[in-house]
Parts: structure tokens; C-alpha cells; sequence
């Protein structure tokens, strides 16, 4: 049998309210699992894809896992043959990081076949060479550094890939309502405004100061005064069937905040235990059946460790 | 000998670099005395003010820790004399608070001398109907916050009077170099722009995302590549004179960070030990006094306590 490793890594959500671009946390459940197989040929090849209902390019440089593994072997001058497995957990689209989590996942494992043992900024350079494809111009790292840091991130600098891991609430939960429609990632980007008043922009960096200091003092009342959003959920959550009256469902259930996952349509809700987390998933689904927008909902604790490897064969 | 209290309120430096209206730290020093007497007669009166060159007014509704007191002793009904003395220990119009200092210090003593124990966030709303006089229109409640809470805070929303002491290390110091020319508070933020770009403002919201992660957490590294302004400074710092060169000044002596203390002229430069603190006064000193700024310098540690009773005869 020929080498082979297996690495999970997870759904992620960003923004997180008043964090647009720069704040996310990592999922336990769902994510992505990815295979990275030495097969005696030459170059990398995407063997397989589960999951994706045949929506995803089989083209290495035209899929986020495929291009972050081409730059990995790129950058050490691996030219033998790696076949590669994507198995999709998540919907494509749905606001959750999916793209970035198959990146991750893929760098992940290569760096476990390949025994580089590359720090994480070094991997995270890599999975971003995948989540370009989906950006829609502007680079932003939050759902990467989430889902390849685990636990709450501040993706302070792209540029300089400054990502830096911030305590948080040990019982801290997220529920994830998930309404089954497609967005597209750049057209959730071309919606927003190029520009933000001056006083807008100081709610908004007071909110987010506020959330790291809730989140860092395990403050639940900070955290939920902090978890708002007067710049991009305004915007975004027109194109989201049903999003007020399944934010008020969650904030009237005991939810500590609520706003847009990512870019959307996944809708989160942070909450204090996993019982809280479910009460709110059953009215947010109430909710969303109530207005006939089919959805499924997740409920997950917040996943310290990141990536992992599930298999090792060699 | 009529009840009286003397109380000290400190400087502040806010903004902090990338916390524009929403982040403050107190100073150990300078700061303000005000001492309030109970004289028989009836109503509120200024009796004296040192420190000031005449330039403040005697005027209750006029003089920011004569409006404070006024705001305070018409909530509780309190109608006897009281008289007001206001020693201002740092320059007006410095970008260190100064009306904030002297307000607070109103509150405070009054708070003694009336024994009401209010608590910090009732003595905040009187002190702030003193600092609308300053404000130019719109209300910043940062530099009245890191007075009255001490050591540093995060002024959430102004509206909702949310402050929220955070921790910072022990042996953080600060620089002040004060060059000695006349800004109006007002005319300081007549000049900023109205409208940011999104882009600057995600910077933005890294920076202080990150900076309270670092004050938190301790870490030097993170707390310097947190301080900086894509906002502000730029617009502001082009109205003091040697800016540029007073900031590189203190950078290349080793100051973890360098900006505008609230709206200026002072600068202000973070710092690791009273030693560097002092180096870098120094510098700072040096590159004013060769483009020939007339200048001061202060150091001081961050002032945890904030205002204090230093006198109380009845």
C-alpha cells in the first residue's frame, strides 16, 4: 500500500458581528476531510471528490485544496506523483469556510506525508494560495487562520499574516442555521460599500476591542452587548430570505448574539451551553420553516485544536 | 473651616493609535486638582483657577468641571453653596484630557463631600455634560473613561455608557512630549474625513482587535505591530510640526509604539520600563529642540487607580 494521510479539518465562522474580515472561530463539526496518497506517478492529482455534487474543479489550479497543495510541493520541490481526495462535509457556499477548510485540510496532510513539519504561518501561506480562488479580489485570512489555529483568531495583517489565538469561554456554544440557498462568495463581496462613515467605523472598532475583552475575560453580558454588526449584516442580510426573524428567534431563545457566518447565507448564534445551543437551533428552525426556507441546522462547540490528522498509513 | 475635599484626576492619552474615540489609558502625572467648599451661600461659584493664564471661564455653565458639578448637584437637588477651586497642573488644549481631568475631579470631590457614593458610571454622566463643552458636536467619552476608571479602557459606546477596564502589563510606561503650540479640539476633528474606506477601516478593527489581545496578554510584540493609525494620524499629524520626526525619534529608541495623544499636539510613545521611557523622552526632546519645537516631556506609569481624595477636612 502506498503512503498515505487522512487530515479532518474544520468549518469555520468569521466576522463574528463586529469583526468583519479579522475575527472567527473554529467548528468542531462539520469540515472537511481530505486524502493525500504518494501514487508512483509524477505531480499532484485530484483523484476524487465526494460531497460536491460534481460542482468543484477536478484542476488542481482551479480547486482551493488542489492550488494550496501545488504550493506546498512547489515551494520544497516535491515533483513525485500525490493523488489527492476531497470528501466535502458541508455545502459549497454556505458561509462556513468550506473552501478554506479543504485548503487546510490538504496542507495539513501534506505536511504529515511529506514529514516537513512546517510551523502554521508556513502552512497558512500555503491554504491561502487556495483561498484566492475564492476571495473575489481581496485577500482576507479569517476563515483559514480559524480553521488551521482552532479555537477564536484575530487575522490582524493579511499582508504580514499576523494571526493571534485569544481565550475564550470554555462552554461557549454555536448554533448554525444553514438556509439552503446559493450566494456566491465575490457577489457577497461586490454588494458591500468601498466606503463607511468615520462614525460607523468607531462602533465598530469599539464593538470588536469589546468582543476580544469579553471573549478574553469570559464576560458573557460583554460578549453579548459587543456581538453587533452595523456595517455589513445591514447589507448582506437583504439577500438572506427570512435572516431577521431567525436572528430575533435566536436572540429571543437566550442567544448571546447573532448575525451572518462568513459571507452567508449560515446564520450563527453564540450561546452558553450546548442545551442553550439546541433550544436555539429549534427556534431558529421553527423559524425558518415558518417563512418555507428549507435549512438544516448545526450545533457545535467551539474546536481549540484546529486540523487534525484522522489516518496515517506508512 | 467650611467641609471641603480636594481631589486629583489624571491625564489621559487616548485614541492610543488605532482605538480612535473608543480606547484611553490614564497618566500617574500630570493631572488636575479641584477642591469644592461648602460657604454657606446658595448655588454653585468658581472661586478660583491656577494654571490656566486666565484662559478658562469662571462661568459655571462655561467651565467643563463647573458644568460636571452643576450636572451633579441639580440630579441630587442639592441647592446650598458650594465653591469651586481648579488648579490645572498641565497645559489647556495639550491632547492629555485636561478637561476631563478637571471635570472628574469636580465629580469626585463633590462625591465626597456630598457622600452620596456614586458609582463610577453616574460620575461618568455628570463628567461628561462638562466634556460636551469641549467636543465640537460629537460626544467621545474616552478621555473622561481612562480618568475616572483608570489604567486602560475601552470606551464601547458613548450612547449606552459602556467602559470596561482591561489588563495591561505591569511595566508598560509612557512618553509624552508635549510641543508647545495652540489646537483647537474642536478644529481637530472639523479636519477628519467624514467617510473612511472599508478597506482602511478593516485595518482598523485588526489593529485594535489585536492591541487588546496584546495589552491583555501581555505581549510587547504584539502591543507595537498593534499601534498604528491608517486613520487619524495621517490627516492630524500633518498639523504638528516635526511629527514625523519626533515618532521615528522614538521608534529607533526603541518605543514599542507611537501616535497622537487624543487629538493632539501631544505625542505620546508606549514603552517597556521607566528607563526606555526615558531614553526615549529624550530622543523625542532632541528631534524637537533641532527643528526648533519648544517642547516638554513627561513619563509616567499608567495610573491603575485613576482619581483620588488627597485632602478632606470635615
Amino acid at each position: 500500500m502506498q503512503k498515505e494521510v487522512t487530515a479532518f479539518a474544520p468549518a469555520s465562522v468569521t466576522n463574528v458581528g463586529c469583526g468583519f474580515d479579522v475575527l472567527g472561530f473554529a467548528l468542531d463539526d462539520p469540515g472537511d476531510e481530505v486524502v493525500v496518497r504518494l501514487n508512483g506517478h509524477k505531480g499532484l492529482a485530484i483523484k476524487n471528490i465526494t460531497g460536491d455534487n460534481g460542482m468543484i474543479s477536478r484542476e488542481i489550479e482551479k480547486n482551493t485544496a488542489g492550488r494550496a497543495a501545488s504550493s506546498f510541493v512547489n515551494e520544497i520541490g516535491f515533483k513525485e506523483g500525490i493523488e489527492i481526495e476531497i470528501h466535502k462535509k458541508m455545502g459549497l457556499g454556505t458561509g462556513l469556510g468550506s473552501s478554506a477548510a479543504s485548503a487546510v485540510a490538504a496542507v495539513v496532510a501534506l505536511d504529515a506525508l511529506l514529514e516537513t513539519k512546517f510551523d502554521k504561518r508556513t502552512l497558512m501561506k500555503f491554504a491561502l494560495e487556495g483561498e484566492k480562488l475564492t476571495c473575489g479580489g481581496r485577500m482576507h485570512a479569517d476563515n483559514v487562520a480559524a480553521c488551521l489555529y482552532g479555537g477564536f483568531i484575530i487575522a490582524r495583517s493579511v499582508d504580514e499574516l499576523d494571526i493571534i489565538n485569544i481565550d475564550y469561554p470554555d462552554d461557549l456554544y454555536c448554533t448554525i442555521l444553514y438556509p439552503h440557498i446559493v450566494m456566491d462568495t465575490s457577489d457577497m463581496r461586490r454588494i458591500l460599500k468601498k466606503d463607511i462613515s468615520l462614525a460607523d467605523g468607531v462602533r465598530q472598532w469599539g464593538n470588536i476591542a469589546a468582543m476580544v475583552a469579553g471573549l478574553m475575560k469570559k464576560d458573557y453580558k460583554l460578549i453579548s452587548r459587543s456581538l453587533k454588526d452595523y456595517i455589513i449584516e445591514p447589507v448582506r442580510s437583504a439577500l438572506i430570505p427570512g435572516f431577521n426573524e431567525i436572528k430575533n428567534a435566536a436572540l429571543d431563545n437566550g442567544a448571546l448574539g447573532c448575525s451572518i457566518s462568513g459571507s452567508g447565507p449560515s446564520i450563527f448564534a453564540l450561546s452558553r451551553s450546548g442545551n442553550n445551543a439546541e433550544k436555539i437551533a429549534g427556534a431558529m428552525q421553527n423559524a425558518a420553516n415558518k417563512l418555507g426556507v428549507e435549512n438544516e441546522a448545526f450545533i457545535s462547540g467551539i474546536n481549540k485544536a484546529g486540523p487534525r490528522i484522522i489516518s496515517k498509513n506508512f
